[in-house]
């Protein structure tokens, strides 16, 4: 059976948190969570009356700052980060086809899927696949910097992600167009930038994409390195 | 178990929408969808290869036009809104106990909830109330126009949706804050309006407010009688 996370949205960055809530209504994970919304994701976990277990990120992002290390230090979860994104004082690193644990039996499984950063990963739950910055609903992340690449994430999407089940559900991100929730199989099918297209296709057209420099990255990247705490905190 | 919905967001009104997905991941139903959003409601459900069944109204929104009549017309839905709410051109007109059935087995159960407008009421799934303007999360929908009544608010509030189990998570049809689910039990204890207040101190707080009258009042409810199609149509 496919349960839904409980999914929050920031409207300055169009970035999505998710809340994944065990079996037992009891234990939760939160997935990359903003910054400036670390009270109100407390709150959602208060309400909720759930213990956080661990706070997941995607990899290391460019466009907004995580709350990963506040949320630790609140809740005294353990930070749980992709093994290739610098980000340091994380307790776990996770590499491909590790599991975490949490609440009565749930487990979510680690994918590497490197092409937006070459340390990205998605995270697979209950039917579910949370997809990051690598795959989004009828798009994709850009691959232009912080060792972004297209032929990666042409093979993370094609040999990784659209090898999951059709009715797998996605869940990227970012949105920017008030979406929330895509499958496998229709962006394998529809996608506008990957579905029906060859490595060298999409590699032409990412190229040919010319976007600004992300105007938080150099604030970002660092920060979310120390799971969003000051440096030398 | 709990299931949570799809829940989408409209920025311009607050307006939550949600999607109920039956477990056999084939039928759905949807709850007060928004005019605007009618394509991007529909393209949520062609990515998750669902069959809309019905298209539920919590009540005749005052702040926003409904796509229910649109939805309707190109999924052959059947529209099911409240008894009291004067929208006539729905095929199913729901009373307090009623239930509604879609996919293998689930059942939606209707719960009279009058205060924000006299006709409104809540929708109860799977641990989930879906709560339109009788219950937000830390606070309640207006009781000053539309046969809106804070007595009846009161009285529907703690006597039914605060006798539903600690745990339901209610769903609401607003928010202003970027929260998105609460829990019947959370707002038992904490909810600033209606927590540890008499229907006296209710009626006495909602009567001092002093809010004007909503901009959209003499388009919306209207349309929304006609299930946000035009009249004539």
């Amino acid at each position: 059976m496919n349960t839904n996370p409980v999914q929050l949205f920031d409207v300055e960055s169009s970035t999505f948190t998710y809340i994944l809530v065990a079996d037992d209504d009891r234990s939760a994970v939160i997935i990359d969570p903003v910054e400036r919304h670390w009270e109100r994701d407390l709150a959602h976990l208060k309400r909720l009356d759930l213990t956080l277990a661990y706070v997941l990120e995607t990899h290391a992002h460019a466009d907004h700052v995580t709350s990963a290390g506040k949320l630790r230090e609140v809740t005294g979860a353990q930070a749980a980060v992709p093994s290739g994104c610098g980000i340091t004082p994380a307790e776990v690193q996770l590499d491909d086809g590790d599991v975490i644990c949490f609440g009565a039996g749930e487990r979510i499984e680690v994918l590497h899927t490197p092409g937006h950063t070459a340390g990205s990963v998605s995270y697979l739950w209950r039917g579910n696949v949370f997809t990051g910055d690598t795959l989004l609903i009828d798009g994709c992340g850009r691959t232009d910097f912080q060792s972004g690449s297209s032929a990666a994430l042409y093979d993370s999407v094609i040999g990784k992600l659209f090898a999951l089940p059709d009715t797998t559900r996605v869940w990227p991100g970012h949105d920017y167009k008030g979406q929330s929730v895509s499958t496998i199989g229709w962006e394998k099918r529809h996608n506008a930038r990957l579905a029906n297209r060859s490595k060298a296709q999409f590699a032409s057209l990412m190229a040919a994409l010319d976007l600004p420099k992300p105007k938080l990255i150099d604030i970002a990247v660092p920060a979310n390195q120390n799971l969003g705490l000051p440096h030398g905190a």
